[in-house]
């Protein structure tokens, strides 16, 4: 992988022969485009945090395995090597469902390739449609979500990052929120900075402060205060995983944040892609959650902040049961989960 | 003022004609001490956190103004430049109580004196006594609290940085948790890293550290997650200002914590000295609430980690109504404010 310079704002390109992710780790102070060429190197970039975001992870697989189909093709066991590469590919983060959901649709393509040809160019014209298909669905999302919601204006908060930078372009939750800016009914947007990892205010707040969309950044901890305030109308999340009963994974904090909008009878939405529901899955108890490492905790930018070796519990996700959650979007339709007058 | 070494798990220490200060912005990286020899320094010293914690810079502010009066001592109208140090003391910092208290607790010694030499003796008698006093206040507001709780072990929650380095010694809630360790009552500490300043990962985790009791750090948008998973009975957490009905301003963040801990079942104790309950004002509603600068968002050491001149919303308590806390300790006893078997 090398640097360039590429658009900022978008957090994947693919240009056919190889894949460019713009180094999210480096946000906002640096816009580092790195170039991938093989499967492996985007497993990395995935596990690593290059790219984020279940919808965008779950692309970046998918144009993965179309680079492992570009390197394999040239051996006879091209096949095998494909498949062995969806499997490192799926193994590059445990939550999000989207990774194995879109490596699951490029599989069925391969199977119907009889040569390694013709499995790349159905590979890349199928992991091209997830692409679009995935930025497409983020407008339907905004518009069925904008179709329940009072007119306003009103504020909304959001935890984590959901924008262009999480997904194909646009965005789930922030892409509600964009189309609710652009129809004049949002007052502002109460950013939560999402510890450990900053989404909020390294990516959320750089993205919304590009486009002129009022934001103001908060501590993780702040947000019952802001709450209490009474302006804020929604919290807008987006998912890692929905199961059948309608428990979400989403980002370490939402769980609390949906406690405390119950408890000051703020609404709850959920805004994802349907390939987010994983109808396999009961309940959130069957969930993997990840852990991440204890230095995310101790350094920041590699400065510690922590006492050496101390212990850390660092879960990346919770899981939000369905009865916390008003109403889950996906680019299918509403789903409300509560009676919508029942708060 | 200038460095120097000092014994470490103490925030201050009183010399007589000046007072040293481990500087608490530099740690767990670094243990500098500086010493003050006026009360502008001191104020400063309060201003810019290089000591916090209610109880602490109530003790600072007295010994602050007795080095006022050394300065004032050479001067006819000693008594009013020893009451305008104690307004610009006073004046430091604007939510915790105990600075005001410990001011008052000296200016009424400041009358009985005659003679500037003997306001200085007194004075100094005073500030001493109110420190021995905050000392011996903690250790006996953890017998109380020790004496209404389960026999355990169980692991505790806490918030912020309430041990000694927030008060004379010892600790409030923290002194509360030193002392169920010590009786082989405590499993485990559960510290929310206590964002923007860090209070949790460089304080508390630090001062367990060093004590041997084990500590987790964990992001304070994962305390719902870790209050879900049930071995926690108790969130204890100190005050910095306590009003008459039982509403606590403490830290932002311990609001929100008290609603997730009403919603899990789990128990939420105030530990304060006494000086901390401010009955002139019936209500939290009106505490004032300190805002700190946007850079503690958006900067870490330094470093920027959010966009160039984003909005920041950064209070830095919140209050948590009385109906949310289950009790509060103070030196004198303990105040249920839910029944006991109410939950």
């Amino acid at each position: 992988m090398t640097g360039n310079q590429e658009p900022s704002t978008t957090a994947l390109l693919w240009h056919g022969d190889h894949l460019a992710l713009l180094d999210q780790r480096l946000l906002p102070e640096r816009e580092v485009w790195l170039t991938y060429t093989d499967a492996d190197g985007v497993a990395s970039a995935i596990r690593d945090m290059v790219v984020r975001g279940a919808p965008a992870i779950g692309i970046c697989a998918a144009y993965g395995l179309v680079l492992a189909a570009r390197q394999a093709a040239r051996y006879d066991d091209w096949r095998a090597l494909i498949q062995s590469a969806a499997r490192t590919l799926a193994g590059a983060r445990p939550t999000a469902v989207n990774l194995s959901w879109a490596l699951q649709r490029l599989q069925s393509v391969l199977n119907d390739a009889d040569d390694a040809r013709e499995a790349i160019r159905r590979l890349d014209l199928e992991a091209r449609a997830i692409h679009d298909e995935d930025v497409a669905a983020n407008h339907r999302m905004a518009e069925h979500a904008l179709s329940i919601m009072d007119h306003g204006p009103f504020a909304v908060l959001t935890h984590c990052n959901t924008g262009s930078l999480a997904t194909g372009g646009y965005g789930t939750a922030l892409g509600v929120i964009r189309h609710l800016w652009h129809q004049g009914r949002l007052t502002r947007v109460y950013a939560d900075e999402t510890r450990p990892w900053l989404q909020g205010s390294r990516l959320t707040a750089w993205e919304l402060q590009q486009e002129g969309i009022p934001v103001t950044l908060n501590t993780d901890g702040a947000a019952a205060q802001i709450l209490r305030r009474g302006d804020v109308r929604w919290v807008i999340v987006g998912a890692d995983r929905i199961t059948a009963n309608g428990d979400v994974a989403n980002k370490i904090g939402t769980y609390g944040l949906a406690v405390l909008a119950r408890h000051h009878g703020v609404r709850v939405m959920v805004v994802a892609p349907s390939s987010t529901v994983d109808r396999s899955l009961s309940s959130g108890d069957d969930i993997p959650i990840e852990e991440r490492g204890a230095d995310e905790l101790r350094m920041i930018q590699g400065l510690p902040i922590a006492p050496d070796g101390i212990s850390v519990y660092n879960p990346v996700f919770d899981v939000t049961p369905a009865d916390l959650v008003d109403v889950i979007v996906t680019e299918q339709g509403v789903t409300w989960l509560q009676t919508p007058s029942s708060l």
